[in-house]
């Protein structure tokens, strides 16, 4: 049951680039995704080097957010939420 | 320069225990933290515990929201940003 009102933080591990179409719709619903990237990582390199292109372009051409947070995990955020950053790279 | 029309998300490294009014800080102004609390872990347990008790006494006050993501972090948010939850943790 979600609020309208409300933005959702939601942390989601990426498993299989097909995830991509999910993480794309919860963008698009105004969520705030910390995506866990080493469940990929660890299945194939290329696969996720490709789904973090695609992610950096969708987040571009909407005008989101998207950093690095730790060895593990990235941030993705809809237009209305931006990631503070020093640097490049979150800590 | 912050633009009061966005939300931000803030990525934090838990040092020292004065830092939970920065922390109260950063939520009262509307943003989301992102807390990597390995560096007070690993100096001082006892003062992570009472620091992670008044961030919880903190966001319950204030109806915000507070859960743990994966081992070193936990998420912070105000009370217009709620975390979506399968069970109690993040993953």
């Amino acid at each position: 049951m979600a609020n309208n009102n409300l933005i959702y933080v939601k942390a989601f591990s990426l498993k299989d680039s097909k995830d991509v179409d999910l993480i794309k719709d919860d963008i698009n619903k105004g969520m705030i995704l910390i995506i866990r990237i080493t469940p990929l990582a660890q299945k194939n390199i290329d696969e996720l080097r490709s789904v973090v292109d695609q992610l950096y372009d969708f987040i571009s051409s909407i005008e989101g957010d998207i950093a690095r947070l730790g060895e593990e995990r990235i941030v993705v955020t809809p237009p209305s939420v931006k990631i503070w950053k020093n640097g490049n790279r979150l800590q």
